[in-house]
């Protein structure tokens, strides 16, 4: 199928790029010894999760119980959900595990390990402590007391069991370098080391030591006391990590596919029927790149029109400011342009299915999940 | 049902103020005998629908051409799809009106009408020529040479039907205060009814006259010469629309349920399961309101918890800064809270589902479309 057979906004996603960028992180975790756990945030697609685990064990990352429970639909058993769990969600997780899946959970919480024991009936959670690495978002800190009473609590409840530690390096996105990003990583990687090391002084178990993010999992100096990593978004890149150069331009492996739907020659733009929903509002290339806008408006191809980006979004329109008139004429009315997303976790996440691409044919459609 | 049997983040639509706020609406239409064609992008419900509708025509207006399928599948056949169209999608449409849909459809282009000439088929497609009347987005100015050019190819064609003339004053969402949404009230009114005398004058039909955004709906002075307007938040109201004094806080129909999920004390915030998706990346309010970030956090009853709102999300985590530490005690780990949203459109769109709320309880669950 051609793409101009495709009603716009669609989601596009390049399968030779795609391949490439997970055969790149996987021989790169081989080399360095350290297990692939693939965040599937980014794709929530089965078929991606089938590539990036190609070689490893099968493990994966998830973002919420929804995606867990697809994937394990989908034949994948070894799953860490790694957002701070709450009780109140135990029966969702307690029906994954009695269908067979060793569900790894997080908590930062002495106050949800300490509930996480009243809860009823027979499943036994996989805990791991969360480590803030820097990150400031999630995670007690390394080397202060919450640590041991949270691992403590765990390891004595009947209810759990203590699988581990793992951290996050999210601040990575914002390192304005790759030498920023390898400093990042050193202090991503000696943190949760340090927190396993505390776990095992004091008769702890301790057997997952876990940290990543695309970022620090392509450049970190060494993995040292890790026993896997968890990147997500380096399966398809997106403007965001272009920016910060942690990838190349041909790396970018989604785009959205959108029509030029009118010029408006008064206020000098042209007018996309891909706005707000299709593309999101994620402007996270801006930092580096403030004329990124919404996204990059590239040919058929993904060459960029030099200076062509989606200024503004309302729902469903987006506007591309021009210079000059030439720009009506390079893309009339009717033609079709596609649109280099900031986010790709945040794009994808309005789309049910991936067009997926090789060179100019559409060559097959992945579903994906959404929704919690 | 009670709150605490949902899985979150959730979203949550209060049934009792959606029925104020259409009726509101809806009578003031009436009053002013306009005809109301509400617009369904915000909640892409029919049950929402059917409420927004009733003592109404059944017109509607939707935003993507599966919304026109699902309510042309839910008895709605009178429906305005009110972004630019271009030929490429008539394969869509043509099968919407051989199913019975009246649909008509939008262009600001004198190449988009001159192309669908071409399209084959039995189909003919009632035609709107959109106006801009200062919103800057999409349309062709009223007094401007385009409109008749686009209008008589239209008026020519074989397979259209030139049906009249909209436009919609999105500029009236940045309005600071009610005179600004009256003057620019005024300003769509008075563009669209000068684009219709020009149409008229010139020997062309122009049965429709359609304006509407819910600012201008809520706040015109008059109507004169319009024979519709498209009004669509206003049914779920939201943070935005509150921050320009267009609603009040009761009026807010849609929150996001979040459960608490950590408390990073070494950074001083509380950690909830709702961010860049549950919530959306849309800061609207923030414009007026810099202290509202990505929402409000309020308590089960939709009080606001003074000086709590997330103030940065990545794509699970929602971030709520806290000044002091009595706010771990109010919101514990594991306890649920409501977020009031920026932009209800947006927010609403990473759901397939609205959980239907009276007072403290749970009594319905009502589908929505997504996607294009």
């Amino acid at each position: 199928m051609q793409f101009d057979a495709l009603s716009t906004p669609a989601l596009m996603l390049d399968r030779n790029i795609l391949l490439r960028n997970v055969a790149a992180m996987s021989a790169r975790m081989k080399e360095n010894g350290v297990a692939l756990r693939p965040h599937l945030k980014t794709s929530k697609s089965a078929d991606v999760a089938r590539l990036a685990t190609n070689g490893h064990s099968g493990a994966i990352t998830v973002s919420t119980l929804a995606e867990a429970a697809y994937f394990l639909g989908k034949g994948f058993t070894d799953i860490t959900y790694a957002v701070g769990f709450v009780p109140s969600k135990a029966p969702q997780a307690a029906a994954l595990i009695a269908q067979g899946a060793k569900l790894n959970l997080v908590t930062d919480s002495l106050a949800a390990a300490q509930a996480m024991t009243a809860i009823e009936g027979d499943a036994v959670f996989p805990m791991l402590v969360e480590i803030d690495c820097g990150d400031n978002r999630a995670g007690v800190l390394a080397d202060g007391p919450e640590l041991l009473d949270i691992a403590q609590a765990i390891h004595e409840a009947t209810n759990m069991e203590l699988v581990g530690v793992m951290t996050h390096a999210g601040h990575s996105y914002g390192a304005s370098n790759i030498a920023g990003v390898k400093a990042i990583a050193e202090d991503e990687r000696s943190a949760v080391v340090h927190a396993a090391t505390r776990l095992r002084n004091a008769g702890l178990p301790c057997p997952i030591v876990s940290a990543g993010s695309t970022p620090t999992a392509m450049y970190a100096e060494h993995f040292e006391g890790l026993t896997e990593m968890r990147p997500g978004v380096y399966m398809f890149q997106d403007l965001t990590q272009l920016s910060r150069g942690v990838c190349q331009r041909g790396d970018l492996a989604l785009s959205v596919l959108a029509s030029v739907i009118g010029h408006n020659r008064h206020a000098g733009h042209i007018l996309l029927d891909s706005g707000a929903l299709a593309l999101s509002k994620d402007i996270g290339a801006n930092a580096a790149w403030p004329d990124t806008g919404y996204g990059d408006v590239c040919d058929l191809t993904m060459q960029p029109f030099e200076g062509l980006y989606v200024s503004q979004v309302s729902q469903e329109h987006g506007i591309v400011p021009i210079s000059d008139d030439s720009a009506f004429s390079r893309i009339p009315v009717g033609s079709k342009v596609r649109i280099a997303p900031n986010h790709a976790c945040i794009t994808a996440a309005a789309y049910s299915s991936y067009n997926i691409v090789e060179g100019d044919r559409v060559v097959d459609e992945w579903d994906r999940v959404n929704g919690w």
